[in-house]
């Protein structure tokens, strides 16, 4: 899945996505990273609204998981189950969110619960960035159920 | 602070909450409730996407403290800090979200420490309601900082 792949089904499928303006910027298998701008997620104090922060990070932790299952031919349910977020700073700009697994995160195993017995749980983190600096931290559990194969 | 005020001044700060179409429909000392439909708020799967159900609670708690405060007269720099968010069930169609405070904040507390030392910290609990079952639960900290009087 590229770039623009992803891109398109997201803002074709989250209509939050067009309206926060979330763009794909980078994805590896290791991590993905989104950014947005101040504009549409600006709030009362002219920086960002803690909501969108929490909205872009989500989007990043579910972003990741989802391509990085259908690169391995997997296609799932996979929804959000819990997660905490602090806001460690103002965002005034353009940020961006970086999602990656969560050390001690096993994803193999988490793949092969997932092939198992069709339902497996992960841990994601997504890092809030503005201007070079941390912005915000989010974790979260998604819930992966059924499991498919993709064609490759 | 009247509900229209309120939903006035939340849709002329905060882009969000028209594109998410959030409506303030209840406000009394002890909560306040705001609402959403699905269709701006809904994923990939035809329910509500997590991001905006954390977002709705986001909005729900800050917008509970900010008329709590307003009401006392208080004006200040009001921000989220760190929250916890559970997605209980899945959300297909309009979904509240009622806030209050957590059991054990003590308001009258935090209003003394905000006037005697310019900043104060609370905590906040955002119920997310579908069809009259419970759908999420948020718990947030908020900071306030400054403290000026608005005229009453």
């Amino acid at each position: 899945m590229d770039l623009k792949e992803l891109q398109d089904y997201l803002c074709q499928k989250i209509p939050q996505v067009k309206s926060m303006e979330v763009e794909v910027i980078s994805i590896s298998p290791d991590s993905l990273t989104v950014s947005a701008p101040l504009e549409p997620n600006i709030n009362h104090r002219d920086s960002v609204f803690g909501g969108s922060a929490s909205s872009v990070s989500i989007l990043s932790a579910w972003a990741f998981l989802h391509q990085k299952l259908a690169s391995e031919g997997i296609s799932t349910t996979l929804v959000i189950q819990k997660n905490t977020m602090t806001y460690d700073a103002p965002i005034t700009g353009r940020f961006s969110a970086t999602a990656r697994l969560i050390d001690g995160s096993d994803w193999n195993k988490f793949v092969a619960m997932l092939k198992r017995k069709g339902k497996s749980r992960i841990n994601v983190a997504s890092h809030l960035d503005y201007e070079g600096n941390n912005a915000g931290q989010f974790e979260g559990t998604f819930v992966a159920v059924g499991c498919n194969s993709l064609p490759l």
